[in-house]
C-alpha cells in the first residue's frame, strides 16, 4: 500500500468529514497538504494554513498525487478534474453531474494519463455499486440494474405514503432536514437521478447513453389522490430507475420513473434517504445492495473507500466494451396517469384502457402503451404517470 | 479474457446448472471437457462420454486448466483440489467446510503455485460477500460483519416465526422444500454458519480463527414458547453469524448465535433462504447485501461468476495481513434463556437477572452476562439461548 498526499477542493460536509478521518487516522499515509475554497473568511474546523483560494497551490505542487474533488459546481469541477488527470495527477470525485456530462472526456483522459479516476460516491452515496458492476459483475452477463438512487426524492415519497402528506410539504421536510436541496429540481424532475443511471449504464453495459434516450418522468406530479390509490392498491411509490438489455446485449429500457412497488418486494423495503439496487445476470440470481444514498457519512465514506482503493492502485478497468447506444425501443408498459379533472387530457390514443375513474376532481386511466408515448403525451407537472413493476 | 477447458467433479444440481448454462453460452469461450462422478450408471442429461469416474482423466488431462469442485465429501474434495492447485490449475470449489477446515493450507498451495482459487459460492450463496471484502473493504477498516449466513436454519426460523409452526414441523417443511439436509446438523446446530464466519473473518480482517474461538449456539432447541416471547415484544429471532474487532484491530466478538431482532432493522427482511449481511467499517457506514443463499441457481450463479473472473485471471490478493488470532473476549450482552420447567437449570451464577418467568411448563430468564458462561451452561440442545441485538 502506498502512502499519498491529497489536495483537497471544497471543504462542506464531506470534505470535513474526510480531513477529519484522515487526521485521526495516520496510519493510512495519507496526508491532506492543502484544502482549495471559495470562500476564505468562514471559520473552519482545521489548520488555517491549510487552506487556500488558489486551484494552482494544488495543482501546480509536485508533493500531491492525489485530488479529491467535492465541490458543487459541475463547470468548475471538471476543469478541476480534467487538470488534474492531464498533470498525472489520481483524482477521487463525488460530483455526478460532471461525471455524468462528460463521462467519455474523463474516462479517455484519465486512461491516456494511466492514473485512477474514482467516482464511487457519485452514484448512491454508500452503496458500492460502481465497484460491484466492475469487479463481481465484470463480464457480459448483466441483464438489468434498477433500484432507488436519488435519497431526496425517496424520502419525499416515503413520508408522502408513510404520513399522508401532501407533495409540497414533505418537500419542505426534507429540506428542513438537509434531504433536499434549496432548489430541487435536479432531484424531484429525475435528472439527479438519470445522471446516475448514465454512470451505472456505462459500469453494468459498458454503453455511453444520451441523456435523451433516457426516459424520464420526476415525481414532483406525485399527489395524495395518487399515494391513495396505490394504498388501495397495496402498492407503494418509488422513483425507479431501471436499464435492461436483451439477449443480443441492446438497451430494450433506460428510464427513471415513478413505479407502482408490490409487498415482498426488495426495493419496498428502502425507505427514505436509502439507495437500493437489484442487480440481474443472464446467469446470475438478482443481488441486492442497500445503504445510505444521501448525507455527510455515506458519501464521505464512499470517497474514503475510493482512497483507500487507490494506494492500492486501483484503476476501474472498464472491462466491458465501451460503445454508443444507436437507438432505444422502449417496451409497452402498464402505466397509471392521473389529472385533474379540469385540464380534460385526452388519452385516447394510447389505446384501450383497463380502468377510468372520474371524481368532481380527479381522473384517472390505467393503459398498457409505448413508454415514449405517455411521456409524450404527459409532460406537466400536474399530469401523474406511475409504472407498474 | 482468455478462454478455458474445464474439468467439472459432481454433476448435482449445481454442476449440471453450470454445465447447461455453458453449453448455451459458447462466446463465453469456457468448455467443459471432461465431468467425474461417483456413479457411472445414473441418467444425466448431458452426453455421456464426457463422464468418467476416474479423477485422473481431469487431473492428468493438460489441456483443462481450471477444475470446478462441487462434490459432497470434504476429504475427497481437499485431496482434489491440493491435487489441482499443485498442478498448476486454477480452482473454484463451493465447498465451505472443506475451504474453512483448510483455509491456510489452500491458500498457501495456491499462492505457491501462483493460481487463482475462488470459492465465492461456498459463503452465502449468491450473495458477493467475499468479492466485496476483498476488493471494495480492501483495507484495514472493516469493523463488523454479522448477517444471516445459513439458508436453512433462516427458513426454519421464518416458518416458526410467520406460521407458529414448532421446530420439528418448520424442519421438515424445509427438507420437503430441499432447504434443508435429511442429516440437519451441520446447518441446525450452527456449524455451518461457523464455517462461513471462518471464512469471511480471513477476507474481512485477514486472520486465521479457530473454530474453539467461534461460540455457537444453534436454533434446534428454539421453541413456540421463544417465539411467542419474541411475538409479544415485536421482535423475530434470526440465527447471525458476527465477527467484530476494536480499535486495535483484535476480535472481541465471533459468535453463531440466535438473536432477537427488532422492528426496522435491515437483518429483519431477511427471510426464508435469503441471506443477507451487514459489513461495518470504522470509516464506512454500514452496507447491506442481500440474496439468495441456498438452491441451484444461486450457488450455480456465484460458480459462475468465479469462473468469469478467472477467465480475467483474478485471483483474491488477500491484501489484510494474514495472522493468527491469538484470544477472543467476548462481551457482556443480554441474554434470554429458556427452559422446560423440568430441567431445573440454575443459572444464578450469571449474576441478576432482570426477568424472570415461570409458567407451569416452562421458565425463562433475561440476564446481563459474559457469552462463554451463558454458552457453556447452556449447552443441552433443550435449552434456548437468544441474544438481544
Amino acid at each position: 500500500m502506498k502512502k499519498s498526499t491529497i489536495g483537497l477542493f471544497g471543504f462542506g460536509v464531506v470534505g470535513e468529514g474526510i480531513y477529519q478521518v484522515l487526521a485521526q487516522k495516520p496510519q493510512l499515509g495519507v496526508t491532506i497538504k492543502k484544502i482549495v475554497i471559495k470562500q476564505v473568511d468562514k471559520k473552519r474546523n482545521a489548520p488555517e494554513n491549510l487552506f487556500s483560494t488558489d486551484a494552482n497551490s494544488i495543482l501546480n505542487d509536485p508533493e500531491i498525487d492525489l485530488i479529491v474533488e467535492l465541490i458543487d459546481d459541475a463547470e468548475a469541477a471538471l476543469d478541476i478534474v480534467l487538470k488534474a488527470l492531464n498533470s498525472g495527477r489520481s483524482v477521487v470525485s463525488a460530483n455526478k453531474k460532471m461525471i455524468a456530462e462528460n463521462l467519455s472526456l474523463l474516462i479517455e483522459t484519465a486512461k491516456k494519463n494511466n492514473v485512477s479516476f474514482l467516482y464511487e460516491a457519485a452514484v448512491c452515496g454508500s452503496v458500492p455499486i460502481i465497484r460491484n458492476l466492475e469487479e463481481y459483475f465484470d463480464n457480459d452477463l448483466v441483464s438489468s440494474v434498477r433500484g432507488i438512487v436519488n435519497g431526496s426524492t425517496n424520502f419525499i415519497l416515503t413520508q408522502m405514503i408513510k404520513f399522508g402528506l401532501e407533495y409540497d410539504l414533505a418537500l419542505r421536510k426534507a429540506q428542513e432536514l438537509g434531504f433536499a436541496e434549496s432548489n430541487p429540481s435536479l432531484d424531484v424532475e429525475g435528472w439527479d437521478a438519470r445522471n446516475k443511471l448514465k454512470i451505472i449504464i456505462l459500469h453494468a453495459f459498458g454503453k455511453l447513453i444520451k441523456d435523451e434516450d433516457i426516459l424520464v418522468k420526476g415525481v414532483n406530479s406525485i399527489t395524495k389522490f395518487d399515494m391513495d390509490y396505490a394504498k388501495e392498491k397495496d402498492f407503494v411509490i418509488k422513483l425507479i430507475a431501471t436499464c435492461k438489455v436483451n439477449k443480443s446485449g441492446e438497451i430494450e429500457e433506460a428510464s427513471v420513473l415513478p413505479t407502482f412497488i408490490p409487498k415482498y418486494h426488495p426495493l419496498r423495503l428502502t425507505d427514505n434517504e436509502f439507495n437500493g439496487v437489484l442487480i440481474g445476470g443472464e446467469l446470475t440470481d438478482e443481488q441486492f445492495l442497500y445503504g445510505k444514498g444521501a448525507g455527510r457519512y455515506p458519501t464521505s465514506s464512499a470517497v474514503l473507500s475510493d482512497i483507500s482503493a487507490y494506494l492500492f492502485d486501483y484503476k476501474y478497468a472498464y472491462k466491458k466494451r465501451i460503445k454508443s447506444v444507436d437507438k432505444v425501443t422502449p417496451p409497452i408498459k402498464k402505466f397509471y396517469i392521473s389529472y385533474k379533472k379540469e385540464n380534460n387530457l385526452s388519452l385516447s390514443s394510447l389505446g384501450e384502457s383497463y380502468e377510468t375513474y372520474e371524481s368532481s376532481s380527479h381522473c384517472y386511466v390505467t393503459v398498457n402503451a409505448k413508454m415514449e408515448s405517455v411521456l409524450s403525451l404527459c409532460e406537466q407537472p400536474d399530469v401523474s404517470v406511475i409504472c407498474f413493476e
